[in-house]
């Protein structure tokens, strides 16, 4: 705004609402002034609700998620599976699997893709510590909940070759070695999907994965 | 999300954002996430943003604007015209004027409309402060600046008439008062519109109140 109409510190507000996702300078104004109109109802606890986080959120360790504990919440829920553990991308691919209460596994939060055009190699993502999570033995089954995007599968398949390159070589070392199980989310139709709205390659891996009726 | 996966802190911190305008549960969950993966860069400085706003920010006792300085920057600015008054809405309505550079003038912001539907009457917005402010006999022209709606309008016209009972009985006491001119926004096409798009009313009024080429 012109001459600083509404002081700097509402002007500071308001650039920094307006770098949150979703919001541009319109509605980063709009949300910086219903702050201020409801101080004691919003302004307030939000303020106080940003500086508990920045105390007390951190990356956990072992598996990659944010929480104020570390290792975090699944990580030492001692009603989780540890032999079954699920690989996501991101801590957003996490919460939404949670929310869904599609198994009560572990997690393995990868922190991104894949993806050379954007420099972004094997040792940019959390890789390293999963490997580091099989090599203990404890884990029997991988399941690769990626994004069924170019970048999320060709996560997946390094992913696979360097699990198999580990399991190889423990198998030479114990020759009684059980290797991971490794398994992909299944592609197809999503619920409530109309056929006529869907892409060919939707369609045409939910054609290949069909089911028979038992 | 089931079984606070996330820890009661992240919890807040979502519930918290999806109560400002604009975002919902899943845009807030973007946002608490997007926060916390840029802590250095954002959460810190939006959460220190929030606490000074939490201390500094204050009405402005005399129009109503929101500033860290009572009176506001607007009303101590020796630059602008004292005798010129702009009757907004809300703050964010003076601050559209502002951003437009419209003119160098003092506001008094009402903080609403009259809606006896919702039951805000006279009393519930700031035209006792706006009366008190043209009794002293600095002001000489009113723009009522208010929204062109059902609501702006009445309101309009109450404050018209009070205006005019004030300047009956200032002439009363003093025969020389000279009355407070008081002008609306005009209106019309708004710039860059397609009269294909406008509603009859609009249309209606730019006809009425058509220019001729001077």
């Amino acid at each position: 705004m012109a001459n600083h109409v509404a002081g700097p510190e509402i002007e500071k507000l308001i650039k920094l609402l307006a770098r949150l996702p979703g919001l541009g300078q319109r509605s980063a104004r709009r949300v910086a002034l219903h702050l201020i109109k409801n101080k004691d109802q919003l302004l307030i606890p939000l303020s106080d609700a940003m500086a508990t986080a920045v105390d007390k959120i951190q990356v956990c360790e072992t598996c990659g998620n944010v929480d104020s504990a570390n290792p975090c919440t699944i990580c030492t829920d001692a009603r989780r599976d540890p032999s079954l553990l699920v690989v996501v991308e991101d801590v957003s691919d996490l919460w939404a699997l949670e929310r869904a209460s599609v198994l009560n596994a572990a997690y393995h939060v990868l922190g991104g893709t894949l993806s050379p055009l954007d420099g972004i190699g094997p040792d940019d993502l959390n890789i390293g510590g999963l490997l580091a999570r099989t090599d203990k033995g404890e884990i029997k089954e991988i399941i690769l909940a990626v994004n069924a995007t170019v970048e999320g599968q060709t996560t997946a398949h390094y992913i696979t070759d360097q699990l198999q390159a580990q399991a190889k070589q423990a198998s030479v070392i114990n020759p009684d070695f059980q290797p991971i199980k490794i398994s992909q989310l299944a592609h197809g139709v999503p619920i409530g999907g109309e056929l006529d709205y869907l892409d060919e390659g939707t369609l045409l891996q939910a054609m290949r994965s069909r089911k028979e009726f038992s």
